[in-house]
């Protein structure tokens, strides 16, 4: 992938700080798509281009211009309470945007595009119950984007990522609590959090091996492929609320119910693919723990 | 439904005219969201009224304005070789602005919402191949709105016509040959016409008769349901070339090949619900070619 153009998008959320800086490093030339300027710090090798993703012109201007030969589309919408909201919004963000993006890229057929999907998504053989509006907007958004390659054979590749966790700003649930317990740390916020069910098994995975995966899928995946990306240990969100708060320094009151749920209702998850393309995660979920702790209390997500 | 408002959206369009018609003689008060000023002929008792159903604040505003007891929801895009040129104008028009009425209307939890989908749409469980843009638009419509009830609990409610004839201007293979015949008798155009095949099997309901199916399935529909919409006749593609032929004064030389089909792919289709309902189309197709063969002789569709 040297020497050629990798262009992200969502390029200052969670997984695309990391992403920028692993492909900036690797000495990619890196285009960064972000929505408003100033919205992503400085990062060596890494172009920032602003692009509202609605905007139909725009991402054909900013494709046209840069040319890209890989496409790590990680923009979107992913808080499933948000969803409920304004679910209008996660139709747009998460559906025409992606088809906007795939749109303005077929006059670029040799470009290899990796569409990060969710394994929240609902099997459509069992349709039509979507749990809530973001599974419906990562579920549309898979079929849409399925389809698509079918009828405009673009390379499209398709990861599905279970719960990615990690230092920086995210609406996972290890970085609310994480955030939570940091703040109790330093005597703000209340020092009650609420989680769903003890009992709720969740997979997760580090968002820099997610990344790792990502690389790998783009170089040498196969097109209109899914690539689940798990770590194949699934823990109780019980055990894992424990170590993190056992990583703290007050104690926490536990509430549950009502909260959303982390888990998948998809129970055939495997990772095999990846696996036989030489993927592996190498960091354990309670490194990961100990490195999000270390973030907020550096002060981390005040920015 | 009489002294309730219905909102028919698409209402300047082949169906959306007819409709008008109708539902304002029927006396009920009909609000006919239309884009564009003065693209709808005046009609007594129809309150025409300008909305780009692409804009979110301008659905929400009318919509909360004429507070409707009945949408009848015919805008969208049709034309398969269109959908082809511009995939992303289907997606934008056939699902984004059906959800964005939806979306709207969730401040309206009485009214009844009849979707017009198509049944061009591909079956779910044998994902993700659609035969073309129009038909992946459909589908995910179709998609979109049954799991959206589900979210949201409103009486949403679906249509599946399959191909609607009758006077008026169509981009459906009647009207087009007709308007093709007119042509050739006034002594302008060519005088070959190209369709896929003389064997294809097609399904035809005047337009006029789907309207009476509409309006019972606003009333006494099941929410959530999917109703086909025909006439049970297939007739084959060659047929009814050939009976319009007949209606013309001239010779017209039928090319086969390379025209997008008019059948659909889909072998179980029935209208049971709709014939239990006390429904039954009155008008033969022969009666309808007649009828589309008066009104580009009169010079219909050039206003």
């Amino acid at each position: 992938m040297k020497d050629q153009t990798l262009l992200i998008t969502g390029a200052n959320g969670f997984t695309g700080r990391h992403a920028c800086d692993y492909f900036a490093s690797k000495g990619n030339r890196v285009v960064a798509a972000i929505r408003r300027q100033n919205s992503l710090p400085a990062i060596s090798g890494v172009d920032p281009r602003v692009c509202d993703l609605t905007v139909k012109n725009e991402v054909l201007a900013m494709v046209d211009d840069i040319s890209p030969d890989f496409v790590l589309h990680l923009a979107g919408k992913n808080s499933v309470p948000e969803s409920w909201n304004d679910p209008l919004l996660y139709m747009e963000k998460n559906v025409l945007s992606t088809l906007t993006l795939l749109d303005a890229l077929r006059n670029h057929p040799e470009c290899r595009i990796l569409i990060v999907g969710s394994r929240l998504k609902f099997p459509l053989v069992s349709f039509p119950y979507s749990p809530h509006p973001y599974s419906l907007s990562k579920t549309l958004e898979e079929c849409a984007v399925l389809s698509w390659r079918e009828l405009f054979h673009q390379h499209i590749l398709l990861a599905e990522p279970s719960n990615l966790i990690g230092p920086g700003s995210s609406t996972g649930i290890c970085a609310l609590l994480a955030r939570h317990i940091v703040n109790s740390e330093q005597g703000r916020g209340m020092n009650s959090f609420r989680i769903s069910s003890r009992y709720d098994m969740c997979d997760f995975v580090d968002v820099r091996d997610a990344i790792l995966a990502y690389d790998l899928i783009l170089r040498k995946g196969e097109s209109g492929r899914v690539y689940p990306i798990c770590s194949g240990i699934e823990c109780s969100l019980g055990d894992v609320v424990t170590s993190m708060l056992e990583l703290g320094n007050v104690s926490i009151v536990l509430e549950m119910g009502n909260a959303p749920q982390s888990s998948s209702t998809d129970d055939d998850y495997s990772c095999e693919d990846l696996h036989e393309m030489g993927w592996k995660p190498q960091i354990p979920w309670e490194q990961s723990l100990v490195e999000i702790m270390e973030y907020f209390r550096n002060g981390g997500g005040k920015g």
